[in-house]
């Protein structure tokens, strides 16, 4: 029996029968109180014992962190919950010693990160990835139910069109003593696949090939960079999800990301009510009104060239200078939500600040590119119409100095049945960050890979 | 509109409009059939076109592999369907040349394997990677509806407790020229992570400290080795299940595996079922029957003992001799599911052919490790109870020798509120061939990496 049952049907009166944690142990001495968690939900359900339990000296001398089953009944409570548990008996089944690192108090965040194998006990991480597993869930249900097919695109790679000076190489071959050439290059025939291989760092240009199979697909799944960034938002091991739709331009590219942001936010909402209390109460104060706003939102459309427009328009004195030509700063991500208060859409980027194979719109300056800007986080989503012309995809693949060797597949789809399509990104923890309102990525990863880092 | 919408809800009369692909195009002077499909379902929806369209001489020359747009009506058919499409205007949106690879006749499966980014286009792949999608959707909704909480473990690891001989090694560095300490070791320092890395073969013991503040959790991920084998049942990339519950024995645990399992095969046969049609009929005859029975059926339990006893009196002639101390052949597995007429869990394995953590037995001579052996496979599942008494644990952590210093965590687990507990291992891909009949790994993967090849 699982405690988020419990708490979901559970009826007072009801024989219980529980198996999980500690959090804490207060006791007098007529009667004592557990607060009682089995990792289902973040809430714990309180066990009022008394001096009927046969063991009440040894139930009263659990420490906080022991696995304990509990029978019981559930009965009227005067605390917040609806009802507590009148155990029967109460049973030790794994101990814990005094000095166990996590204990009811507030740990700061440092410190939980020293003790990631543990940190998951605590309040805060477990309303974290449960929200995780949780928007994996609804991303899940979302495309299924979108009659989108999951795609396992490959991790290993010999295409490294993000840059393979940005990707890690994959290796059986002995550090210590690589093989080399007469021309003193790597001997890569003794290396288990033949020739050099890469960790992906994006499975998009596989998923466009089987986008053309499937109409819509997605991929969920690692993905790794060798950015040597230690900053809140970056982790060299992170999850993405990068879904490619055939049959769709921009516009219904955009319908397609508001339709699933708002998805998948309700559904957390829903099932992760508690979840969502306990951070904003604790965490990010404001988060559960900022999810519900996001969903009954109007997300607003604007070009890269209007917005820049605006913000030049705007009086404020940026630290970066807003340009028709170049990217758009934090602080311009932040102007722009707040002045139209709530997500934007902005599209039509100038194309040399844009990844090579984004389509070329017909003013020849700017790419159907789009990213997704939401209040309180910036960037959460970016995608685009992909390039179809096989000639000025030739030409983009030259300019951009993409290896045409390594791409011949690629070119290949716009030969045969390749029609108009469009996908986009969606980095995992950059949702999760959004979703819980914890500001650094190293806290929604369970064991978070940064340079210099990779413990356990 | 998708296809598989028109197939599920369509009704005579209706208007549709839809996009997709031509997998078929055969005409005469005054009419024409064009098979059609956009991916969403294994099935082609039959275009009838006549004369009465304006561009009847340039559809008719339409070939195969064409993207088009048809707009029409859904009228009573002749065939085998319960509808065609009497269409009122029909666009080519991608052309597609008369050298493309993929025409309407038999392909071999080697042919296929060559031309990955194009084979999901063929019937049997379209089958296969909507069944891949779709059991990896059945796995989240059984582990979700049942409280277990999806974990991603970490691909990059410096735990290499599977023996790092089998994990792939992860750099930055630069292969040519790798920096060496004075005692010719490799410098890691000047790696990214300042260490040696691998890649994950196994999410497990890090699933388990999630499973000690969860309860119930699962990871579903890609997971690595570098075996160099070269048959039908081994990637060196491949996706795995590994699901870790506490308070858990083993009995719960065979529970467990065959409640899921049932759950996912019903699943598929449900959601899949004119995909499972296609693929009894073309690939695996008694597919469904087999699949169906396994619904239905009684998993047998019986000891690694019992089973092996029951191998000697077989009267059968062996090539591998049944032993009690050792690990049970091929032609021994298919011999049991076939003597149970079912699927049979085999339990209490001989300790010294199963892994380190696996929990002793009171005989002292056992683990409490279960396979699950289904008829027409062999073994699908693998799964034990852990080892959760620490002095235990330690003996076995040096017999075994696994380097103590990079499992001080996973031996802390014990300490701190451990209790009995126990997961299994599921190879997606394995699962996959078995719900498919596809016998041959490279043609369940996407785009498979098995030793010397890693194209694309």
């Amino acid at each position: 029996m699982d405690v988020i049952d419990v708490f979901k049907t559970g009826k007072i009166g009801d024989k219980v029968s529980l198996e999980g944690w500690v959090r804490n142990n207060r006791n007098q001495k007529e009667f004592g109180f557990i607060d009682f968690y089995d990792g289902t939900i973040v809430d714990s359900l309180q066990i009022v014992y008394t001096k009927e339990l046969d063991n009440f000296d040894e139930v009263s001398h659990y420490l906080v962190g022991c696995a304990i089953k509990c029978d019981g009944q559930l009965v009227e409570s005067n605390g917040k919950q609806k009802f507590e548990v009148k155990p029967s008996k109460i049973e030790l089944l794994g101990d814990c010693p005094a000095d166990y690192p996590i204990q009811p108090k507030r740990h700061t965040m440092e410190f939980l990160r020293s003790q990631a194998y543990l940190r998951p006990r605590t309040k805060t991480f477990q309303a974290v990835f449960r929200i995780r597993s949780l928007a994996a869930m609804a991303l899940h249900e979302y495309y299924q139910k979108n009659n989108y097919t999951y795609v396992h695109t490959p991790l290993f790679t010999t295409t490294d069109c993000e840059g393979s000076d940005q990707m890690f190489k994959v290796t059986t071959l002995d550090l210590k003593n690589v093989p080399l050439n007469e021309d003193k290059s790597v001997d890569y025939s003794k290396d288990l696949f033949g020739k050099q291989v890469y960790i992906t760092g994006s499975g998009q240009l596989h998923g466009e090939t089987y986008a053309m199979a499937f109409k819509k697909i997605y991929t969920f799944g690692p993905t790794f960079r060798t950015e040597n960034s230690n900053t809140k938002t970056h982790a060299n091991e992170f999850w993405m999800i990068e879904p490619e739709m055939a049959f769709m331009h921009l516009d219904e590219l955009m319908d397609a990301e508001e339709d699933m942001l708002k998805f998948v936010v309700s559904y957390v909402l829903d099932k992760a009510a508690d979840e969502i209390s306990f951070l904003d109460q604790f965490v990010s104060n404001g988060l559960k009104e900022k999810l519900e706003k996001l969903v009954s939102s109007e997300f607003t459309r604007i070009t890269h060239h209007d917005a820049v427009e605006l913000l030049i328009n705007s009086g404020e004195k940026w630290e970066f200078t807003p340009d028709y030509e170049s990217d758009i700063a934090k602080e311009h991500e932040k102007w722009i939500t707040e002045h139209f208060n709530g997500p934007v859409f902005i599209y039509n980027w100038p194309k040399d600040i844009k990844a090579w194979y984004m389509k070329l719109n017909d003013d020849g300056k700017t790419v159907a590119a789009v990213d997704l800007e939401v209040p309180g986080s910036g960037e959460l989503i970016g995608g685009s119409e992909r390039e179809v012309d096989i000639n000025k995809l030739e030409e983009l693949i030259k300019i951009h100095g993409v290896d045409r060797s390594q791409v011949d597949w690629y070119v290949n789809l716009r030969k045969f049945g390749g029609v108009y399509h469009s996908g986009y990104g969606l980095g995992f923890e950059r949702l999760i960050m959004y979703l819980t309102g914890i500001e650094n990525i190293r806290d929604v990863i369970p064991y978070p890979r940064t340079p210099g880092n990779c413990e356990y």
